[in-house]
């Protein structure tokens, strides 16, 4: 399935209000994120970190001149299962109006192809236990549920 | 809980042999990994990837002159969570017979403390589903198993 006219390119710091409300525009995001303007210098902060980092890529994914979605890809060096190479995906997300046309697929083919022209032997993401769509998803892709995620706040 | 004697200290390149010996030496690693001499050309590489990132950190174990353990602490830049910087914690392990001392307990308490130190306010990691034994030890720390964990190998 290919979706016609997508264009997927590193973040800028002007697109940050537009990212910010699609990780808010979400079940779990909306107890997490502050999508006004006044709750975005935390996200500023975390934009310059992520832009000084040449493993982090957060894309956004255009379509017809409005941003319909974003993801986050971490490549991360490691000496696990003969010192493969992984690329970690986080915060994905596709513009409510526009789920269901293909765009998330889309966006995954990206990411993996991105994966492997940076030479990563494995893909990996973590995804929460109540999002039964996602699990479908990742599994339509290939992706094995073989692991638990664990998180620990440390607020 | 506290262990007398451990040192955690960056690992270097002459530690790569013990520490692939140390992944090797478990049930999943034994499958996954090549402890023998001719088999550490990869883990060199990936050695080399790691050292040059300043957001990654492969620690050793060390007590009574010897690598008693490892772990490996990535730190992530990201927008979730109001820009949450997280500590990601990989490839853990304790020597097998230096197990059940609290090593890997002590290892975790200085993992902590180095993602509070680097600015992490989520500190996370995954483990296959069949490590009912970490489980029960992550859970012991605090950690919340709210998510699953997916791989997709590009072999």
């Amino acid at each position: 399935m290919t979706v016609p006219g997508l264009q997927f390119r590193r973040a800028r710091a002007e697109d940050l209000a537009d990212i910010v409300a699609l990780l808010a525009d979400d079940p779990l995001g909306a107890q997490r994120e502050q999508a006004d303007v006044q709750g975005l210098a935390p996200y500023r902060a975390a934009f310059a970190q992520i832009e000084a980092d040449p493993n982090q890529f957060l894309c956004v994914i255009e379509q017809a001149g409005r941003i319909a979605g974003t993801l986050q890809l971490s490549i991360l060096p490691g000496l696990s299962r003969g010192g493969a190479l992984r690329g970690q995906i986080e915060a994905v997300r596709v513009a409510r109006d526009l789920r269901g046309a293909g765009i998330g697929r889309a966006a995954f083919d990206w990411a993996i192809a991105q994966c492997r022209a940076r030479g990563c032997t494995l893909v990996q993401l973590t995804t929460d236990r109540s999002r039964a769509d996602a699990h479908r998803f990742y599994e339509g892709l290939g992706f094995e549920a073989s692991h638990l995620g664990y998180k620990l706040s440390l607020d």
